[in-house]
């Protein structure tokens, strides 16, 4: 599904007032993880699939990307993007990550941030990624962990007394459709369970350079509810490298 | 901890009532998924870690392998093993694997099953592994998942009606010690992230080849509590080539 959530207008305000979404890099938990596993950009070809804010893609360019293009489906993002992330070598481009097409060997890096846990159809398009970068091409990514999508609500299980019991998981094996509530919205997104993730990244041509569950930063742990996410894995950061 | 549960003799009795034991590779869920993961046995020189009643040991030798040495610290396992499954190829002797020593290159395979959550310490064995195998060697091997291992109890969590409710998951990033119920015997563990597991291969020369979560097989879902396999992930089979 092309799910466009962000153009709901209560939905993304609520989104800005997140901590990724004010304070861009420095506020997101894994980011101090996913940039050990980022390229060098210097001179490179980087596409960022669901590009959101496009704090990735401003980082790309100013970490000496030669062309820089963020995709979105969303217009309000494209339209924070550009604002708040604008750089001569960085384009944003509405669409539908599923629908784009770019010759063979377009691009040396490609690059997404949570965004594959809303496509429904991932085989597809990683063999168009794969097409799309060059030999030697690095593919860097963030999900939702499988652990984190498989029950479907996306919340702790509590007590009577409303402290957090466990994380639940459940269907673990049952992949596709989810309905999250995230922000106080609902949400749909699709669990895959990691064995998809990485063994479609494997028969795609990839090989896999990383496979990290980022933990929150211990600058970080004073945030609300963080330490509590020492408990669960929320998320999966993935580099890989076509061959 | 060089855990050796396997000679209490209680505990063995109830581990040779299992499906997997009384019924060999056959009564193993996992088998099917792990079996598509084995190299070509033919001239090979393999390795068990932690071999137990020897199956994959006599099927490695049974298609081709020039030499198997099993390993394992229980010596009832070994008897039995000697007994089940003894071959002309194969060779099983009681050692703790991380007392193992062997000349760099060795041995054309390393195998697993099910053994190194008993290992206290990954990075080391699995740095040894990496240098008893030549190149392009492949090391393959199913340990309990991490979702499995989290928690600590292995258990479901139950409604009060006693029906499952769902898997608990809780302190996923204190890698370490766990105290399970395994066959109404206590049990120590070893958890640890899919992250240690996956990077400690990486970091000691090994390409990843397949990680796949293996699925209880069609065939085996009337045996009792099987079709709740599909609600957790157990198991996690990994195959790497040393490069």
């Amino acid at each position: 599904m092309k799910e466009n959530k962000y153009d709901d207008a209560r939905f993304f305000e609520k989104y800005g007032e997140m901590e990724r979404s004010r304070r861009g890099l420095a506020g997101a938990g894994e980011w101090p993880e996913l940039q050990k596993l980022l390229p060098d950009f210097r001179g490179k070809a980087v596409l960022d699939l669901g590009c959101g804010y496009g704090w990735h893609c401003r980082y790309a360019a100013e970490h000496g990307a030669a062309s820089v293009l963020g995709t979105d489906l969303s217009r309000r993002m494209l339209e924070t993007a550009r604002r708040k992330n604008g750089h001569e070598n960085v384009v944003y481009q509405r669409a539908a990550m599923e629908d784009l097409a770019f010759p063979p060997g377009t691009f040396d890096v490609v690059l997404s941030s949570l965004a594959f846990h809303y496509v429904r159809d991932f085989a597809p398009l990683v063999g168009n990624i794969a097409l799309w970068l060059r030999a030697g091409g690095a593919f860097v990514f963030s999900v939702e962990h499988p652990v984190f999508t498989a029950y479907g609500t996306q919340d702790w299980y509590y007590g009577e007394d409303g402290t957090i019991l466990h994380f639940p998981v459940d269907n673990y094996y049952c992949e596709g459709e989810r309905e999250a509530v995230f922000l106080g919205e609902r949400v749909v997104k699709y669990h895959r369970t990691l064995t998809t993730y990485l063994e479609t990244l494997l028969r795609s041509g990839f090989a896999l350079r990383h496979v990290v569950e980022p933990r929150p930063p211990e600058e970080m742990m004073d945030l609300p509810g963080m330490r509590d996410e020492m408990r669960r894995p929320m998320m999966l950061l993935v580099s890989a490298e076509k061959i």
